[in-house]
């Protein structure tokens, strides 16, 4: 046995080099984590503050009044700076600045664009050229500066706003540097004149922007290292972005709700509302102190007459544009997954694209501004208009076709665009809606931060400007029958279809009360309410979200809706879904068994029980605390500490006595190291065949020896030792580099032997966090419940126990998993083989009672089984 | 001991009279719930619907196909009734009816008035009677119908839904006839022209509506029975009662929303969209069919200028509004409560009033309708007009008073009741407010079906107009500087204050909202914003909403909201708060414990542990259930058909031998009735010294004799068993009046004893409904995480376990013992005394990890503890 412990040792040493690179990783990660675990705990409290402020103001030295007024003013400032409305204004202030600002930039861009075009008017090529060039270099600039500098800044951010707060933490999502690729990536895409939004990119900003105002005030109050209360502002920065973007307050907290939760805390309501409204405030004082407005009005204000807005029969015709718009953007949503699947499916494009990456963003954008060259095939799409003034014209409270002919009417300024010379007005505007769908269906997939709520907006009142010009020509007269003559106002249309086509869009009601907001009149209410509710009903029943669609696309960790008919939900039970094999450790492990663990599973947390055979869960311990338990056990400190307290050892046994018998020394050794198996072996005989070896090795034997049970118990025990060799040889590789202080004269082998011994010992969870209330399901909740339950509580995990004991683990995939194969198979395939037990209605309840039952009659023999199965199937249901 | 057995009994029997009412109300109590059980468990299912219609179709007999066709289009339509939308399609359509003929009722009744007044010109004294008489008979009939009728239909009924919506049932609140009280009580309480609203009562009336749909369609479908789903139906029916109250879907939805839920599932909000939606249509279709309106409109419809609604120097103005509101809104919360709770104190006026219920409202009546006498003190205060009317003339868009003199302005119509020749319209206005204000306040606290956020938007539409016009006179050509003269709009500014007040008395934002919709204008939306904002950040922080306030002063079962500086909740934990001395059963209980621990606690639920030594929790078991279970066991049936059994053996026994020994005769109805302890001492042995007595009550022997430990065991078993011959005595008086088919000879002695039989055996749990998964807390969690989760997921009880054991049981009460003791006291006297030990700082986290440590030091002795707590205090907290 002890013979050929040495050649194992050299297999694992070969072993050992195999498996390095991953160990080494392994090791300097957990390394890693609990430094930063060490560095985060002990942070700055108000009394050491409060003391660096007396220092600071000793130093200042005026006189004793003025100082403690200072000192009194600074604290009570301070401890105003914890207050949420504070943070909320600074939040809001922030983003309407960035927000104007980038309004600012953006209409240069523009403006520099038509400038360009404009003074070139001699030669259509030169005119083409800058046309064409202006937006594919500003797309290439940000799709490249995104991509080094944060390519988490793509896309709107809507998505992954979606999953950061239900409390998934995605890295590097809201950092600075995001922030400021987010923001100067957004300028250049939407300066360029492509058909892309900004109202999903200011959500992600605003969170941004709320991330690290809260890092940043976290240097003054303590409050804001809470992560719930960090949250709950994240969920009011969104409503913040809405609101910013469009000054839409009201209309922005209804949306980001809409948007990104699915239960939402009604506390939180004001937080939105509140800085949603003071950043539209500000963004729009911004306007007015600018000279832009007169005073504080709408973006895109409208002025349909009040008296009379619509008839009573003209709704049939908003409903059809509501329901049509349900499928459009049903279409749209479609579409872009399509480009996006196409795209990654054809391996020749995406090789070629993959190493071109700043090609796919230059040619979309080449297309695109080719075909809405003004003098090309743009005169046809009114495509000299940038997006914001084609809104504003379609807006227009003016009718721009009487009895179907375009030319009765005198256009003005940018209406003009719509008219052509050989085409009707409703052609323009066809093949305007034509083409701008599919673009901005192929834009949104370009890698730079774009949303597609804007463009879908313009796409919608380009639609139901076409129905409301088509309603004008039929009836010139209005449809109102007695009396005075109400002509139809084709503007209104044109509201009601871009609010029922973004809502179609995004799955959201709310875009109804942005619209109001948006233009400032009100008077369209039941039009818009309705043809919104429709496009959403068909909408909802054709295709997901844009949102959800790209959420599934970047396959982000969320957790899906239960369907509208979710009434087999019911019967599909924990138990069904969960994962029996879970992860644990016990409270008396050792360390060994904790490498295992980590090694094999890689769950975040892990359960903690109180015995393999009680299986009863005691809480659970994050992955990073493990490792850097582990590190600490096997770290560089720890080896130096037992080298010299070696030395000591030996300097006194050759001091004392130069008796060789190493009898003493080992047993002293085994009991400073705390050895757990020494405390049982105590009685070391060298009677036993032991190898003659140097002194050193000798000290190891009693791990190496005296457990011949343990080495052959698992199969995987070898390698389990090769990987921890090199788990501990990353602190050995350091050590040649900066031994200085202690002599570290330890051979590689002899730490070996060390980390073994270190590995024996059994765990010490003393210093170690320990969450003791890990959520914990009982195996009979059903599958409806488990879901309220975790995206109620945003979950990750949950435990599944039964009186007590450990049985199994729940984690969102496995929930993920069951609900859609539920819900798109509609349970005749996926549905887990249990759950057909309990269909059979009145039965159930037998079912649910068993196990209890069978506990019971475990305790009591003789029993009476008169069962009324009638009374008790109520509520099993 | 045997001997004085009989003089028990007979103390018994006394007590028994005694105990009487009580138990026999409990025991009938507890018969009609097993009854009711028992009735409502087999429903009908759905092929036991189509048979019966399959044999109503039979019926007809005509042609086969036709009745095949028939039969597919019934069952189609059945199986569409059950869908959400068509039951949203209902509700909206009742809703939007019931609410335009209470409108028309309501303006009848005022026109019934005024014309009355009007026609008595010639006499004051006969005009004052009319005047008066007329709202003191209305109110006095609502008050007594009510009264009669359904007493919960008093009052605006959403406290009582926000009770409802958090899962509580409050019984008789949602039935037919609270529904008609609710309707023809309102009709005639805002009939009499009192300052009474409509809001409140419609969202309880919607929900009743929803609630009573709900079950007449449960008739058609099966889905209806689901209880989850009735809640997110009635959440849905209060955005109905607001929106077709005020022609608001939005604003509907968002006040529903804000006062009725503390957590929203946002996938409940198309409903409330959809149904208020289409409520709001038809409720102003009804309108435009009835040729009130030309067409759809708003309800309160304003006609400001749109290009420049207001100037940016006028928003100090708007904030002045908002600051007064909210200490306005502040006060009148504290006015009503303080008139209830003064009412109440005052024995006197209370013992008189509680006499004449009807005495109270007609005596408000009187004086509020004295006051408001046209010719009387009314002239000073408009009183003339009704509440639509004065609200009607406040939002005017003309300016009343040009440079302070009233006179100078035209008045037209109702405007000419603000009018006064001796006095400015500016005093007429502040009289109004006054005179108004505790009127409302006192209004309210009628015992009628009433709400106070129209009266309350009223006052605040009238102080913004008194702001509005004194910014007027001041400033006459209006503020802004450059160019164009823009004169103020007062009517803004009653916006604005009506949006304002009643804000701030419900503690809502989305006031706002339903003042657009309401005035069909949004031009105001940042002054209306950031006035709704101050108001509510002032009145949030001095008084509670007045729903609330309601909710407290009506002592319903509502948990509290955690306050805004809610920071010190994460340092008291469950175990600070629970209640350690838990109700339990255990699962090898027998019947004389259930009912002991029926008899002592109240809690509607109780918990099933596995054994009172390992206590180890494995469900709960509703009160009712036990209740039925132990009518079951103690019911006239189970004696029938004990005494048929009897009756046989005895013929038996007198058939085969004339044995007199008692022996197997015991024996074996010992065995019959599963005796329990007759296992164990089934060697019955007469030598012990048994009382001579007939034959029936030696059966009885075992229980008396053969536990003399039992007896004595606790002292209120005398009275149990007291209560428990009462609490089956009311079978024996049933028993008197119809034993006709089996003989009950059995004396009440005999009875008693049957009884104490039957309740030394051990319970049978089988055809018992038991929760395996009640909910459970550690008891670690702290006081903010048990407050989410209990209004998360609408808790009523939580049990504390650790490590699977039952340690404890946290309901409603002690949660908001804790959160108001916490929240009012700010942690000074009311805190638990264990909290005090985790709150400094660091020190926390070694108190968290103490017990699992503890544990874990027993599995290992010798440890190090090398403690660093900088590393484990930060997730503690």
């Amino acid at each position: 046995m002890a013979g050929d412990g040495s050649d194992q040792r050299a297999l694992q040493y070969e072993q050992t080099l195999m498996y390095g690179r991953y160990t080494q990783e392994l090791g300097v990660y957990a390394k890693e984590e609990a430094a930063r675990l060490r560095e985060s705990g002990p942070r700055r409290s108000v009394s050491d503050r409060s003391r660096t402020l007396d220092l600071l103001e000793y130093d200042k030295g005026r006189c004793a009044k003025c100082r403690i007024c200072t000192v009194r003013c600074q604290k009570f400032l301070i401890s105003r700076v914890g207050e949420d409305w504070i943070f909320l204004i600074l939040l809001g202030l922030v983003m309407a600045l960035v927000s104007w600002a980038v309004d600012f930039c953006i209409a240069i861009c523009l403006q520099a664009q038509k400038w360009m075009y404009g003074g070139l008017d001699s030669n259509v090529f030169l005119q083409y050229l800058a046309w064409v060039t202006y937006p594919v270099v500003l797309i290439t600039f940000s799709a490249g500066f995104t991509q080094i500098l944060a390519p988490q800044a793509v896309g709107s951010g809507i998505p992954e706003m979606k999953t950061i707060l239900r409390g998934v933490v995605l890295k590097e999502y809201l950092t600075f540097k995001t922030f400021v690729a987010k923001v100067i990536g957004l300028t250049c895409a939407l300066g360029s004149g492509m058909p892309l939004g900004k109202e999903g990119p200011f959500v992600h900003i605003a969170s941004l922007c709320a991330a690290l105002l809260s890092k940043f005030m976290s240097l003054f109050g303590g409050i804001y290292e809470n992560e719930s209360r960090n949250i709950e502002m994240l969920a009011a920065a969104c409503a913040v972005g809405v609101g910013c973007c469009f000054a839409a307050p009201i209309g922005g907290v209804l949306f980001s709700i809409e948007v990104t939760s699915t239960f939402f805390a009604v506390r939180n309501y004001w937080r939105g509302f509140f800085a949603a409204t003071f950043s539209a405030f500000i963004f729009r004082v911004l306007a007015v102190w600018n000279r832009d407005e007169e005073t504080i009005t709408a973006l895109f204000k409208t002025r349909f007459r009040l008296d009379f807005p619509f008839d009573l029969q003209e709704l049939p015709a908003f409903a059809v544009i509501g329901i049509a718009s349900g499928f459009g953007g049903a279409l749209f949503v479609y579409l872009n997954r399509l480009i996006v699947q196409f795209i990654r499916k054809q391996k020749t494009i995406n090789r070629f694209l993959m190493k071109k990456r700043l090609l796919y963003p230059a040619l979309v954008t080449l297309i695109v501004s080719t075909l809405t060259f003004p003098p090309g095939f743009g005169q046809f799409m009114a495509g000299r208009l940038t997006q914001k003034e084609s809104l504003v014209t379609l807006l227009d409270n003016r009718t721009w076709a009487k009895q179907g002919i375009a030319e009765e009417f005198d256009y003005i300024g940018n209406s003009q665009a719509w008219q052509h010379p050989q085409l009707n007005v409703f052609i323009t505007l066809v093949i305007f809606i034509v083409m701008k769908f599919w673009m901005s269906a192929l834009a949104t997939t370009i890698p730079v931060p774009s949303g597609a709520f804007m463009p879908v907006f313009v796409i919608g009142a380009a639609f139901g400007r076409l129905v409301g010009e088509s309603m004008a020509a039929w009836f010139p007269d209005g449809i109102h029958s007695d009396g005075t003559v109400y002509s139809i106002v084709p503007g209104g249309y044109a509201v009601v279809g871009a609010a029922a086509l973004s809502g179609a869009v995004t799955h959201t009601v709310s875009t109804a009360v942005i619209v109001f907001e948006l233009t400032g009149q009100i008077s369209h209410i039941l039009p818009v309410m309705i043809a919104v509710i429709l496009a959403n009903a068909v909408a909802q029943s054709l295709q997901p979200s844009l949102y959800d669609s790209i959420i599934r696309i970047k396959k982000l960790p969320y957790l899906p809706e239960l369907g509208w008919g979710h009434h087999e939900k019911y019967n599909i039970r924990v138990e069904d879904i969960m994962v029996r094999d879970v992860r644990y450790i016990t409270l008396n492990c050792c360390y060994r068994d904790l490498q295992n663990v980590l090694m094999t599973g890689h769950l975040k947390t892990l359960a903690l029980v109180e015995s393999a055979e009680s299986m009863i869960l005691l809480g659970s311990i994050e992955r990073a605390q493990l490792q850097s338990l582990l590190a600490q056990q096997l770290g560089r400190p720890r080896r130096l500490e037992y080298i010299r307290e070696r030395s000591v050892a030996e300097k006194k046994r050759l001091s004392v006595v130069s008796d060789p018998g190493s009898d003493i020394d080992s047993q002293r050794i085994s009991q400073e190291v705390r050895f757990q198996i020494s405390t049982e072996e105590s009685t070391f005989s060298p009677v036993r065949p032991v190898s003659p070896k140097p002194l050193k090795p000798a000290l190891k034997r009693p791990s190496v020896v005296e457990r011949p049970t343990e080495i052959p118990a698992s199969p995987n025990d070898n390698s389990g030792i090769a990987l921890k060799n090199l788990f501990c040889a990353s602190p050995d590789t350091e050590g040649l580099e900066d031994d200085g202080d202690v002599e570290d004269d330890m051979t590689i082998r002899e730490i070996a032997e060390w980390e073994e011994m270190q590995l024996d010992e059994q765990v010490n969870f003393n210093n170690c966090k320990i969450d003791p209330a890990p959520f914990q399901l009982v195996e009979r909740t059903s599958l409806h419940k488990t879901h309220t339950i975790f995206s109620l509580l945003g979950l990750d995990h949950a435990y599944v126990t039964s009186i007590g004991r450990l049985i199994g683990v729940v984690s969102l995939k496995e929930l993920r998993k069951a609900i859609e194969g539920s819900v798109t198979v509609k349970g005749v395939k996926v549905r887990p083989p249990l759950a057909s037990f309990r269909d059979s209605g009145t039965s159930s309840s037998e079912n649910e009672a068993t196990e209890l039952h069978k506990l019971w009659d475990r305790h009591n023999m003789t029993l009476p089984r008169d069962h009324t199965p009638s009374e008790s199937d109520e509520k099993s249901q």
